[in-house]
């Protein structure tokens, strides 16, 4: 309205945080997470680094709220993490499918997907893996120098494509404990069985 | 050139080809292989039926054609099935990546898998599975109305999203051979294991 303003400046605005958000989803997608500082997002999106804290909390925090994941993974998954490793592949296979399940969630988790596996993008790999998946199998005692957090995610990713995007049957419409009981004991032995 | 003439009358014309192929691939994304019949095609396209049959073979022939796909499965699968249903589960994955690994075929293969999964088509769950994947399950003796299948797939369409879309590593650099070995039995167990 004014006309040629500078954006950004005025810390109640709902474009502010807009603003500092399509910065960050950016940089981190440029760059992954550990290469970008919330100093870096609030120069770029010209405001206090303050701000930045004060609308999304911790530098993860705002990863999270870049790549808008529609529930808080840490939440999600803390009954899985707290069994402990044994049945942990069925559990988070349950899990996972529970959001995924809930109809409000699916788009908004559709295109987290699409953004994760963008092959110019770093989310997944400096970004999604790290920050949000690692400390999940740290927890459960997996050891992370192997190859086992890649492999759990293809046979996730696989089901996911098929019976959300794809729609395939009768894996679409099966019960989620249907499926988690034919492809839990994979991600068991992924997480924690023997591998060559 | 003669302006306001009917297009694809002239046998010989590139264009009758490719305009053949566009009815195809639009009319089987939409409707499915066994619904889509090799007239409609024809009519759709304004040529005689006897021309599809002449540029692209049988309609099995055509919806390959259509799917552009750069390899014939029939041919890069037969000695998967020649050795019989043990270590199947090894050897298709050896002969997938195999053909992905080649960096000519990639691109192709990397829009062929977009076509497959897009939602709103019917290429994957009424063409390509049982046009192309379940003859080749069936001749390995695998029981095709259980849900071996999708579950097949689920793994395969991970790995390949991980290894050549997102490139998450370690699995995009992984020799193929090394991801056989640790993916290979979970395919195995789809294929002729005991599932729930």
């Amino acid at each position: 309205m004014t006309g040629g303003g500078r954006r950004g400046r005025r810390p109640g605005a709902p474009d502010t945080r807009a603003a500092i958000l399509a910065v960050a989803r950016e940089r981190f997608a440029a760059a992954g997470f550990a290469a970008v500082s919330v100093r870096s997002v609030a120069a770029e999106a010209g405001v206090d680094p303050a701000l930045v804290h004060h609308y999304f909390g911790s530098k993860r925090d705002l990863f999270l709220a870049a790549l808008e994941m529609p529930v808080d993974p840490r939440e999600v998954l803390a009954p899985v993490i707290a069994a402990g490793p044994e049945g942990a592949g069925e559990r988070i296979l349950a899990t996972i499918l529970g959001v995924w399940d809930d109809d409000e969630l699916r788009l908004p988790l559709l295109a987290l997907a699409r953004g994760l596996t963008d092959p110019s993008g770093h989310l997944l790999q400096d970004g999604f893996l790290p920050v949000v998946i690692g400390p999940v199998l740290a927890e459960l005692g997996v050891d992370q120098t192997e190859r086992r957090l890649p492999l759990v995610i293809s046979q996730i990713i696989g089901v996911l494509v098929l019976r959300y995007l794809a729609r395939l049957e009768p894996l679409a419409s099966m019960p989620a404990e249907e499926v988690v009981a034919a492809v839990g004991p994979t991600l068991q032995r992924y997480l924690t069985g023997p591998l060559p």
